[in-house]
This record gives C-alpha cells, structure tokens and sequence, in this order.
C-alpha cells in the first residue's frame, strides 16, 4: 500500500479506538453518573442484563459503595465479588427459576426502599428474560407466548399482553420502587433505543392500554385463565414522576464519538444515521459509491452510519456483517487515492470470526486480484474473513466487554 | 394524509420537476453553449444518439443557424426538418447499414472542415451504436466481439480492441475534423462520466495503447485477419489539442439541481453521491434509515443520491427500480412526522410502467397496512406500483425526453 492509504488505515484504526472506549459499560455508566444527585438516604443498586455484573462494579468504582445491591445476570458473567452486593445468575435468552427467584428479591429490595432513597437501576441488554416476575404461573406465559407467536401477532403486541402479565415490566418494577427516587441508566442494544421495548421498561411509563390488550385477546381469540384475563384489565402505569432514566452506551453514543475521534483528526463528520439495518454488502456498496463520489473533492470528510445489518448466509465461507460491508465497498474504491470504508462491531467480534471488521481504500481491489480474489465469489460464498485477511483488510481489537451495535464509516481524505 | 405529509410531497414534487427541467437536452445544450465561441469560420453540426435531434434543435435555437449538419439517431427519433441539417436515422442497440452510410457522410462533413471553421459535436447516448464506421467488414467485426464476449474480456479489453477497429471511436473523429476546431458537448448517461466510454469516446483522447491491445489479442488469442491485425498496430490519438468538451445533463447535474431546488424550499442539501448502483430495495432502506435518524432533530435536510440502482426480478408483479427503492423505505418512516423518501428516473418511465418514481414519508406504512399490503410481500412479487397505487404514492411526469440516471431523495423537516 503507498502512504496515503496507509495513513488513512492509521487514521481508521485510531477512530475505532476511540469509539469503542467511549461505549465501554463503564465509561458509559460514569458519563451517566455524572447527572446523578443523591437525596441523601440509602442507595440501593439492582443491576439486570449481560453487562450487568460490569455496570455494577462500574457504579461502585464512582460511588465508593451502596448501601444493598442485588446483580441479576447471565450464567458464567459474574466476575467476582462486589462490596454489599448480592450477584446472581439466570437463565437467558429464556428466563428460568432462578430469574424469578433473584428477581423477587430485587422487588423485595425496591419495596424496602423508603423516602428519601435513591434506587440505581441498571439495565442491559437480556435483561427481559433475566429480571421477570410473572403474575400467572410459568407454565401458561409461556403458552400465552406460544399462542401470540403462533397467530402472527406483532412485536408490539406481543409486549402489550406480555407487560400486564408481569410484576416488574411496562413500568412496574418503578412503582414497587416508590417512595423512593430511581436513577436508571440505560446500556441499549436496540437500533433507535426505544425505551419500553429495551427489556419490556421496568422503570419506563407504559404507553400501551387495557384497552388495546383486550382488543388483541379478542383479535386472536387468546384462551386465558381467568387470572390471566384479570391481568389484561389491570392498567400499566401511564406516568412515573420519580424516575431520571440515562440511556447510554448506545449506538448513538458509538456514532457520536466516532465524529468527535474523525473531527480530532481533521475530517468533518456527517452522520448518515444511528440505525442502518439493510444487508451488509448492498450497504457498503452505497457507502463505497459515496466515498468515491467524495474522493479528491478538496474536503476531508467522514460519513458515519451506525447500526446493525443483516447477512444472508449462501456460502459455507467465514466473515460477519462488518467484514461483508467493507469488502463490498472495495470495487467502488479501487483506484482512488485518499478514499476507505471501515466497519466494525462493538463487540469486537463480527461473525464467528476473532476480528471485529474490515477495512478497504483505493488499493484493496487490486491486491485481492492480484491474490486470485474476486469480491463477487469472496460475497456469493460468505468468505469475507479470508478475502480481507488476504489483503490486511481485517481489524482487530479483541473481546471489547460491550455490545452496543456497529459502526461503518467512508473516510474522504480532500 | 396529514397536512405535515401533504407539504412534503408538494415539496417532492416541486424538486422533481426543478431537477428534470435543468437536465432536458434542450436546457443541459443551452447552458454548454454560453462556452462556445465560435472562430468566425462555417459551423458544421455532427450530432449522434437517441437524443440527437432534440440536441440539434436546440443547438440550432440556441445559435439561430448552422452551416451544414447531420443528425444521426434512433429509427423513428427525428421529429421533424431542422434548417440546414440532414437527419439520419439507424440501428440501435446493433449498428446496420444506415449507421455506416450515415457515419461515413458526417466524416465526410468533418473532413471538409477547414482551419477557422468550428465543428459541434453533439453526443448522447446509444452513440456507439448509432456513430460508427468500421475499419475491417462487418462480419468480422461481429465475429471479433463474439470472441471477446466469448472468453470472459471485461468492458476496458472490449473497448481498447474495438477503437482500434473503427474510423471514429477512440478520438479518431475528432482527427477527422482538424484542423478545424471541435466543440463537443456530451449528454452523459453513465454514472462518474468516464467521457472514453460515452459511444467509446469519437472525440476524447485515447488512454489505451496498441501495445496493450496487441497484449489482449494474445491473452485470448483471437483469430484475426491480417487487416485487423494491422488496425491493432495503429495508435490511436493520445492529444487533441483543438477540442473543447463540456459533459451536461448528467446524473451529476442531476443532483446538482436537485441540490439547488432543495435549497430552494429550506432543505439543506447533503449530496450523498452520483453513482448510486447497489440493490434498489437497500439503497431505499438505507435512505429511509438516514430519514428516520435526522427527523425532528431540529434541522430540514435533503439527502441527495444519483445513480442507477438494479433490481431482481424474482416476482411477476410490477414496478420499477425507483418505485422499489421508495417503497422499501416506508417501514423505516412509519410513525415520523416531517420525513420523505422519494426517487425518480429522470426518463420519467420506471421499470415497464408509466410512474417515474415513488413517494413515501410518515403515513404510508399505515395506509398500506389498512389497504391489506405489506412491503415485504410487494418488493417479493416485485409489486411496488400496485402497493404505492394503492396509496396514492406513485410520481408521474410522463416521458421526459432526456436519461441521466435516477435521483433519491431523503427529505426530512426539523
């Protein structure tokens, strides 16, 4: 490679440094401490989700310490002890008894807290199976799931039915909170972070109505208990007036300090969007096409689009969602000087490969004919690893602790 | 509809028209002729493609007169006698009789051209076609582009062979005309305006060298006669000094004047790129995304993309690929307020039908749904004019007389 691209290789390596720190569980719960003022009683963490045994620890490191703390999280997350902190582990992605049972003791914490306490709620990505109390019995929430599932229903029905059927979602795990103040801070996986389908919103106001969980029993003819019918005519709270929810480590978060890192390095950042979720390659095949159409235009420029696309296995090759993305981007680049698309996973693993990306500029196309590569066969057989591997097109950071979606970018160098 | 809704189509409609008036031949020949200064010599008109009679008329508009013409276009293109010129019409895609009789009369016209005088060239496309004078017999040439296509030689080996084959691709028409001066303008339909593939480039210096068309021959060892085999040793023309070239009415301008509309209206334009080729229904996903993320953020914004995207035809619906594009966009905006995606094929037919394009923003999602569509089910029957029918988000403009690509549009209010 010559020295242009190879200093815009430097520059995406540096970028993606300094994106995923920012998303880090704990950099994202001390940015979200900041905005936190005790009212000077006790403090009570309840912790649920795969990040949530390192969002926890993270709080403890700001705090000094809590007053109780129960962790709720994946078999195999706990990582050791926390001071005043009880750590449990449960079932995900489907919830068993020890989800109900830790999660009965998070309710008897909330509902311990007086006036005047502060209650840190810390939620992460699988914590709708991990933190679930059900008001029926397992068995027919789980026939309920299977008779929704079987008619068609939509995810937003789905929740509607779901949130009245539980003693912790659509708000409820924020009302067993009261008097007490609740400090929630978010770490969202979901494209766009709406709040009340992040875990089905335990400390979120329930925009959805007896009404329309009625309506949707009706429309699929649900066979329910009577206990169960009972739940549907029991109103979610509308209004939770002592809840400061942080949402953060988000995709949006992982956008935003990608444009603060390509700013500190001279390019001028566009963000495209926070929820790009079409197919990988077509993706960078339009991110390509827009690096070449900027390429040599005198600006230094960064098109950021974070989120997460989707990959359509075909091949029996090795790859992930951000390595397909690059390399389809190469065939728009080749040739140019000063143009790359990068992207990566936050997770630091893309696919079931150890590298978290791929990376093209104006000299990739070339070096992978010249190697017996086509982008199209490396694409028909799902061999993105291999083809970038090939050409030093990978990236790599090694397991990041986070999840918070992918980052593409198409640098342009003026 | 909602009124929010309704403006943004207006405002959809009012960029349409804007961007495809400034790319009309008439308009892209008009604003090319501020540049020509005549030398005050005899004006000789040589104009070649499927728009080179609407060319020559507004040359001939633009200039009140010529002094010698031939226009040479697609049977049934001439619409009518201009003053002073001879029009021609021939083969296209495949050149006949016609094309080489007509061919052989504008170089005539061209070598008749003395020091002073001026000749314009007017080129569109299907020129390759249409403006061609073999140097070898017609069935020769036939049977050396069968082998080419034949043994897999991509579009760059094709073309560096068959300009040598002729007597006007390549540059060699513009040698013909010296040493009178050459003022050519290009109606481009090929994204990036690479001017040596627009009708292989009659009056654009050669880049490609006898001995890299000898190399090809070898590679594929094609059969050749000794006269062809003597054409590859004839160097092309590598410098023309006499010739001014201006492409117009390009994709580029294209986005250029939808740029401009959009600034019209309050949108600041972001040009995404002119040469947009991925998958219709993920470019109109990506566009949708980038829609959704900046609506409401505070700031009206128009996301600008040319090109030509591809569609698949795997259903027995209809649609087109502009149509896909929008409609793919719809689940991304259901529910905004003050978000559109649009896109348009400048020719104003998309696909086999009469609809230039496809609208959607906020709304259309719902209509569908309670019109018994789903995205999914259109784009998979490849049935997008059915469902944009139904809820009235088809564009018409009816044929436009021009083809620079296509133009997408993600329109979002603050």
């Amino acid at each position: 490679m010559g020295s242009e691209p190879h200093s815009l290789r430097t520059d995406a390596q540096q970028i993606l440094t300094a994106s995923l720190q920012a998303v880090q569980p704990d950099a994202a719960v001390r940015r979200a401490l900041q905005d936190l003022s005790p009212s000077g009683g006790r403090i009570l963490l309840v912790a649920a989700g795969k990040a949530a045994w390192q969002m926890a620890r993270a709080a403890l490191d700001c705090l000094g310490r809590v007053d109780e703390g129960i962790v709720i999280t994946k078999y195999g997350h706990v990582r050791g002890e926390l001071p005043g902190v009880t750590c449990y582990e449960a079932g995900h992605p489907v919830p068993d008894e020890n989800s109900f049972a830790a999660t009965a003791r998070a309710l008897a914490l909330a509902r311990s807290a007086g006036e005047g306490d502060t209650v840190l709620f810390l939620l992460s990505g699988g914590g709708s199976a991990l933190f679930e109390q059900p008001r029926i019995p397992g068995a027919e929430l789980q026939d309920i799931t299977a008779q929704l599932l079987g008619c068609g229903a939509d995810i937003v029905e789905m929740n509607t039915i779901r949130k009245r059927l539980s003693d912790v979602k659509g708000g409820r795990f924020a009302l067993a909170c009261a008097p007490a103040q609740v400090f929630s801070i978010v770490l969202s996986d979901i494209p766009g972070d709406p709040l009340d389908m992040i875990a089905s919103g335990p400390a979120c106001p329930d925009s959805s109505t007896c009404a329309e969980a009625l309506a949707i029993a009706e429309k699929y003819r649900l066979r329910l208990s009577s206990r169960a019918a009972a739940c549907l005519r029991q109103e979610t709270p509308k209004q939770l007036t002592r809840v400061q929810t942080r949402i953060t480590g988000s995709v949006r978060d992982l956008c935003a300090a990608a444009a603060a890192a390509c700013r500190e390095l001279g390019y001028q950042p566009v963000l495209l969007t926070d929820r790009l979720d079409c197919e990988a390659r077509e993706a960078g095949r339009f991110l390509g096409a827009v690096a070449r159409t900027h390429a040599g235009c005198g600006q230094a420029l960064a098109f950021l689009a974070g989120g997460e696309t989707v990959v359509h296995l075909t091949g029996r090759g090795l790859g992930g969602r951000n390595q397909e993305l690059a390399l389809a981007a190469a065939p728009a680049l080749a040739g140019t000087n000063g143009a790359a698309v990068f992207s990566v996973g936050s997770d630091g693993t893309d696919g079931p490969t150890d590298a978290a990306g791929g990376y093209v500029d104006g000299d990739t196309l070339k070096s992978l004919t010249d190697r017996g590569w086509t982008v199209h066969a490396a694409l028909a057989d799902n061999d993105a690893y291999h083809a970038l591997q090939a050409v030093g097109g990978l990236l790599f950071t090694g397991p990041t602790g986070t999840n918070v979606n992918d980052i593409s970018v198409a640098l342009v160098r003026g």
